[in-house]
């Protein structure tokens, strides 16, 4: 673990030790809510942003200058890792992300490359390294790589999808499919992330965005089990963070993967849900995002709410339940990072 | 409660006693993706259906003949009782449910009409004991409404919505007149559930659909709050049914409403979730819809799996964790309650 940084509350929190306020930091704290954001976007693909180490750390670094949180996090994608398998992706706007060739047969996955094809990557050891020189020692940078079932359902589906549809029909009508395609991305992400950490990140998230579209089985064998088998393989030098959507729901499976901290969605109580956890597991979590559209004094109280009902606990880290939305205000955004920092326990 | 069903399975797991087998019907069970449903709908507008008691006759007992449930519901709608308010209701083709006249600030509230519009829906008590003349005793018929959060949600947006921006605004900003509303709402909802118990369901549900898109504490505040209210309130001489789409995170709460059976959404383990109820408090659940998408045999697999892990549990109504999409198959749904009531514990 790195000793020599100047603001390590993160790290601190992430290990369950008693810092003496929450530190923070927001999924999609470098994004579309931000003008200066759109300086940049306006001139690249963003694939070229995510490729191009100067232009990922100059994207990274935004939120460290402008809202001053407590960690950065790697500028990038989790469709990255199914680029380098052999998905024809792109970002269209005001569509998402799209794969033209869909993995859908059994000759689909077989294209597919597993962990060979970490060499793909590394752009964003890369990056990382950049980063790493920018920040200079400040705060910590943050890792992360797509959980396993979250990239399949983009390779099946082609894209976004609201209903799992055809993601469901396989993991129910072909699930060896499924799993063929599940463990390639599982070994390449082991990969991925433990180059991450050499790279010098911190701490890493595995992000398994959407889950929750999961029955308790289903996450348990096409989700969980691989989400457990990359955790037991990484190089564990750094803190390591588990985010589901449903995470409370699924928090008694996420355990047994040994995650150093479990992001939680706002359904949850916080508390509740930290105490039915190990001591020395960490939550990270859970405001609502929508709390950003409200007045800033909704937004101050519903920030002091839960960190009054968190008073006292060791390893809580201040996130939201999920990302920034574009149409967020930067102004309502920095009012709740400055709001969180000034509180102390 | 009625002792003269012939066949009264589901009212013996509601009241968490011991049945042969779980006694099932499904969410949406007489619906679009039954071809008899369409010769009906063809002729009318969705509200003519609802307001008619024989039409609504006609469409409830579709899968009581066509499916062999064990329990028919109420052919409605959750906004019926908005529409009576005073919300100017329509459905179109492929948009869903439409207000003309949102409810957005204190004059809409205060336009909207409270518990003394119970006379408007005078159809359904009509429609009821329409049903139960043709039921005649074979099946219980279950009876319905929309939970207060979910028909604000509605009145607030104004149809439909993904990200519930505008309502989680209200809640945020202006929690009072949130509270007006759902007030309303609340008492307009002990009113129409007590005229349904009058009019002689055998058992009500409550429909909390969009539950789960609110933090622990705005569920606890803003939805919870009133679904108690309304238990709190209603005839209990049948068995009330409290179902949200995130139930199992919320279950710790809705057990204080003290519902007969809570539904419960396919993220859950069931058997856990059980378990960490109250003995006497049945549950209701939780096939994940989208296996009606697959091949027979993988239905038939899912169901058992289901079965078998509840096996000795009193007090299980099997259903879907929601309703049944228009474009699943309906020899897929007709093999998947052929094959419920062929299992024997």
């Amino acid at each position: 673990m790195s000793t020599t940084l100047q603001n390590d509350l993160f790290i601190k929190a992430a290990l369950s030790q008693q810092t003496e306020r929450p530190p923070v930091w927001f999924m999609r704290q470098a994004g579309r809510f931000m003008p200066e954001y759109w300086e940049i976007k306006n001139k690249y693909t963003f694939l070229e942003m995510c490729k191009t180490p100067e232009i990922a750390a100059d994207v990274t670094m935004l939120p460290v200058d402008l809202l001053g949180i407590d960690a950065a996090i790697l500028f990038s994608d989790i469709l990255v890792t199914a680029e380098a398998m052999g998905g024809d992706l792109s970002f269209e706007q005001g569509v998402g992300p799209r794969f033209s060739n869909p993995v859908r047969s059994l000759a689909d996955a077989q294209k597919l490359a597993g962990a060979e094809s970490i060499d793909k990557l590394q752009y964003v050891a890369d990056a990382i390294k950049e980063i790493q020189n920018r920040l200079n020692g400040s705060i910590p940078l943050i890792g992360f790589a797509g959980a396993p079932f979250t990239i399949l359902s983009y390779l099946v589906e082609g894209g976004s999808t609201r209903d799992f549809k055809r993601t469901k029909l396989m993991l129910n009508n072909e699930p060896e499919l499924a799993h063929l395609i599940l463990q390639k991305i599982a070994d390449l992400t082991i990969a991925y992330l433990n180059m991450q950490i050499e790279a010098g990140v911190n701490a890493v998230q595995l992000f398994d965005s959407w889950a929750a579209a999961l029955s308790w089985n289903d996450y348990r064998d096409f989700s969980h089990n691989y989400n457990k088998y990359i955790l037991d393989n990484l190089k564990r030098t750094v803190p390591v963070i588990s985010f589901a959507k449903g995470a409370s729901v699924f928090a008694p499976l996420i355990v047994e993967s040994k995650p150093d901290v479990i992001s939680v969605d706002w359904n949850a109580d916080l508390l509740n849900l930290k105490k039915s956890l190990p001591e020395v597991m960490a939550v990270q979590g859970n405001l609502d995002p929508f709390i950003m559209y409200a007045d800033k004094p909704v937004i101050k109280k519903k920030i002091h709410e839960l960190f009054e009902r968190m008073r006292g606990e060791a390893g809580f880290i201040c996130n939201l339940g999920h990302g920034i939305s574009p149409d967020m205000r930067f102004d309502h955004v920095k009012f709740a990072i400055d709001t969180i920092k000034e509180f102390r326990y």
